[in-house]
């Protein structure tokens, strides 16, 4: 495969959502790891069927809406100060290690970060994780109003780079992002760092990687 | 309210897929609820990436595909033989009990089913569930090959019954179902049996009922 760009997912896939899977066990004792699987959940099916219905909220009131959800789903008293603390901690995200490790050694390549993220989340969340000087652009869905998988997402990056398709290497730990990237026409390089399953999509990525140090090896 | 129409949703809302779930525990001990449940999310959640890839396949594809995915993420070995009972299972259906009750006393309205089941699957489940002849119509979303919530799901009853939006009462179990009915701008009746919590989608139902019974005092 060769590229000349690649475009990378942000949340799960260059940044480490552990921090507050860990923040939610701390307010919430031994419901943590039901209350953040769920609040995942939530916000992902949020930003679909808002795109469904032509309603988009950005990113940041769907992940609130979306915590406020899986809580009363599982009858947590939410105060407002979690809320507070709870998308605090979205903000300073740590990179995973193998990305600070690889991205600085992909210089040969335009290195975007396309996301669902609304801009100030985003903004906040590179600046504090220390990759804002690794990468060219920090593009979000919030210009268009829509979520991914619609096709209209990927095409951002094709608008702001531009170059073809096939000349970009679309990285995301979320198959389903992969799936919309490859049916998209992106070279479709899935980061499966935990061994999960891929989705019964019919559509298969171009390479499975176990972190982004292997991406200099393609 | 004053409907001349009502539009129901059929899984969940007039068939009960308990008898799934128990099949499921049945076939795999001790699993069927963790079964069950991921199945059942990931056949919504595959309803609404496809819709948004543009990648439409019909709702018996999609429930055998979430079925074979939820197998392999919970590491249970699933023969064909499994799958064909499973599927069989969502064609005998029975109805809820206050659907049996209810259905033929709402004859003063046209009555419709506006399904994501593909049409093999909805006649069928329909016919054995003894339903049919309660029944003005059949409707899924097959004939435009996208699912609910996006608004042409819809426009199909409108198209069917020639009325206006404000003259249907639509009526689902699933929140996020009313509320694309909702959006979309019918009267939307949410059958909230099991106390359920209300979707965080900026959007609430006309009415809330433990059941279709309650379908004649509004």
């Amino acid at each position: 495969m060769k590229f000349n760009a690649l475009v990378f997912d942000a949340y799960g896939t260059l940044l480490d959502v552990q921090t507050v899977i860990a923040l939610c066990e701390k307010l919430f004792p031994g419901k943590g790891a039901a209350l953040s699987q769920s609040w995942r959940a939530k916000q992902l099916e949020y930003t679909w069927l808002r795109s469904l219905m032509g309603r988009y909220e950005d990113f940041a009131q769907i992940t609130a809406d979306a915590l406020r959800h899986a809580c009363s789903a599982l009858d947590l008293k939410l105060e407002s100060s979690h809320v507070l603390q709870l998308m605090d901690a979205y903000d300073r995200l740590a990179p995973f290690p193998d990305v600070l490790e690889a991205l600085p050694r992909l210089a040969q390549y335009k290195r975007v970060i396309l996301s669902n993220g609304s801009p100030a989340m985003l903004n906040t969340a590179v600046k504090n994780a220390g990759l804002a000087s690794y990468l060219d652009a920090v593009l979000s869905v919030d210009q268009i109003k829509i979520y991914k998988p619609d096709p209209r997402v990927y095409q951002l990056a094709i608008d702001r780079l531009g170059v073809d398709k096939a000349s970009i290497g679309f990285v995301s730990s979320n198959y389903w992002d992969i799936a919309g990237a490859k049916s998209f026409g992106f070279n479709a390089l899935w980061i499966n760092r935990s061994g999960a399953r891929p989705d019964a999509l019919g559509i298969k990525p171009d390479a499975v990687l176990t972190g982004l140090t292997e991406l200099s090896d393609l």
